[in-house]
């Protein structure tokens, strides 16, 4: 088994979510703070199936809720390169959390972040995907009177002085024993936090007021917010709350969907063809051989495949779990089991690139002068 | 004798320019240079007198200049009090160079490096000073058609992502060589260099072509323009050229003139009596009693009221030599010496106060949006 990796800026081997949530210091969400959600949400997928599965202080933040302290959201991407479907989840959950909260949203691209932490990337690369992916975010269907769309460069007029505000509490040792800094680590990727924290206080900056956030993130993010939430008391401001998913898995072995391997993202400008090839290539946990498979069952708890269904693609449950039990059963081949979902996926990127095309008349609603 | 120390952040202690020119790596003004920038700045006693003593690759900026290739100047404040008389020594240079080459100057104001380096000032505080400072720096007389005023909070949307550019080149290993940073040292101070180096190249940015840089500053300094110095021609721009000064001594014994000390700093918002006082308080290179001095001569060499006639109140090198000649000697006692200076100092202010008053409807006219 691959050694488990899982920083904000790598995420290696098999991903033991049970060790996370203690290394990290978060909380699960349980039976009663996800029926708390439902009641909001709906009965939503992400939550009924764990896939959002961890919380930072979100009972609080729902108690204050209540008061009518309400909260805005604030999410983020990191503009390296094209969007996948692991991006889009959680900005779909994020979304759902808009509609049902009826919230304010702050969307943060880190294009500093970017061109600091790569070793390829120009500032002109970084922009053409923070343009790219701005159309992504505004596709998921947020709503342009109650989101923002910041990038740190762009905006640096707002950002800037406050990150300055955040970076004077932050030693350089403390940097280094979060992320991992070593003394060749350039001195723009040791600052680059103090950017990351600043949307989850920007609100009561502007309001004048504190207001709760609520932060949706895949879990590799948190250490950033564990710092956030160490500064912003200092600064008067409440911890921000945040809410943790598990990644979708990339169509190869092991790991996170990641943009560094295209073949085994699927990313949102990939025609239907470039699916069908990506899935078609898939790893499964399928046998060597169809004898082998019909005798011996399937394994869907390694598959990539059945984990599309389970994250995006099938929402009966008792239709997912068949599928289950049928490849256990060894009754439902790998091939059938493709074609099942590569007209699903089709058809959600259809949609989503129908939307995205829509979206270029709609950035000026979105960005923040 | 008292240990020299000299950073951007902290000057002590007996100077020893000739040491510091060796550490720093700097090259003496030689005469042959002296008199090429007399050609154009005609009789400057900041020039004649050793002040601004020492340089980097002035040769090759006024060898660009004569190749019709003109430079911009680019200097600087650290809005952390109000100004004094040490501060406008540079300025003074400055206008006189943008007058003598008809050149834009780019001011930047460090409000984000004072806030982060200090203890007890808040945001507030330095944006109080910052727009104190502005008049000062206003007042001295530069063009406004040709000066820009930037300050790095307020202009972080040109600056900061030119910083990141420049920061993607810095490890912390430098940062910690050059400025002596800890491993406690906050990652805005480990950060801020990256700002100070902007302007050193942001009028090559806004032109779209390399523009040779001069940079007139107090020779404290130097440490950030070394460092840009080696950055810059990596992000395809010329090593900035630089010409340093020396301190215009506190009234106080060593060191130079620091706003930390109030009594020992004649500032710009000092009136007639504050003047007279301070200098009446202030220490000389006299002896313990009349009769003493009377005997044995005074020492103008380590008196900070002969220093003040030599860097800006006595233009006059014939009637400065009789004053040294006359302390020497036991002729010149320092009461008198001292009345001498009063109204000088006095009128140098209220003139500048004039212009300071005058300055407050032309902000506007100085402030890149």
């Amino acid at each position: 088994m691959a050694e488990m990796i899982v920083t904000p800026w790598e995420v290696k081997g098999e991903i033991d979510y049970d060790k996370l949530l203690l290394e990290f210091g978060l909380k699960r969400i349980d039976e009663k703070l996800k029926k708390r959600l439902q009641k909001k949400l709906g009965d939503n997928i992400f939550l009924r199936r764990g896939i959002f599965f961890a919380h930072r202080d979100l009972d609080w933040l729902l108690d204050e809720y209540d008061k009518k302290n309400y909260f805005y959201l604030y999410t983020g991407r990191g503009p390296s390169g094209h969007t996948h479907l692991g991006h889009l989840l959680p900005w779909i959950f994020t979304k759902e959390l808009q509609d049902a909260y009826n919230t304010k949203l702050v969307f943060q691209l880190t294009d500093d972040e970017k061109f600091l932490f790569s070793s390829t990337l120009s500032v002109g690369d970084v922009e053409k995907f923070t343009n790219e992916n701005i159309l992504d975010i505004i596709a998921v269907g947020f709503d342009p009177k109650k989101t923002e769309i910041y990038t740190d460069m762009r905006n640096a007029k707002d950002f800037y002085p406050q990150a300055v505000r955040v970076a004077k509490h932050i030693t350089f040792s403390t940097a280094k024993a979060v992320f991992g800094f070593e003394n060749d680590s350039n001195i723009g990727k040791i600052f680059f936090t103090s950017m990351q924290a600043v949307p989850a206080f920007i609100e009561s900056v502007n309001k004048g007021k504190n207001v709760p956030c609520l932060i949706p993130h895949a879990i590799d993010q948190d250490p950033h917010f564990r710092v956030t939430r160490d500064i912003l008391p200092k600064l008067g401001y409440y911890k921000p709350s945040s809410i943790q998913c598990k990644f979708i898995p990339g169509l190869g072995k092991d790991g996170k969907m990641s943009s560094s391997e295209p073949e085994t993202c699927i990313f949102t400008i990939d025609t239907s063809k470039d699916i069908e090839r990506k899935i078609k290539k898939a790893f499964t946990g399928g046998r060597e051989s169809l004898e082998e498979q019909k005798k011996l069952g399937g394994n869907p708890d390694i598959c990539p495949i059945y984990q599309y269904f389970y994250n995006l693609f099938e929402e009966d449950d008792e239709k997912l779990e068949d599928r289950f039990r049928r490849c256990k059963n060894g009754k439902l081949m790998c091939g059938e089991c493709k074609q099942d979902l590569i007209p699903r996926v089709q058809k959600f990127m259809k949609e989503h690139q129908e939307r995205r095309e829509k979206a270029k008349k709609l950035v000026s609603k979105f960005l923040v002068k």
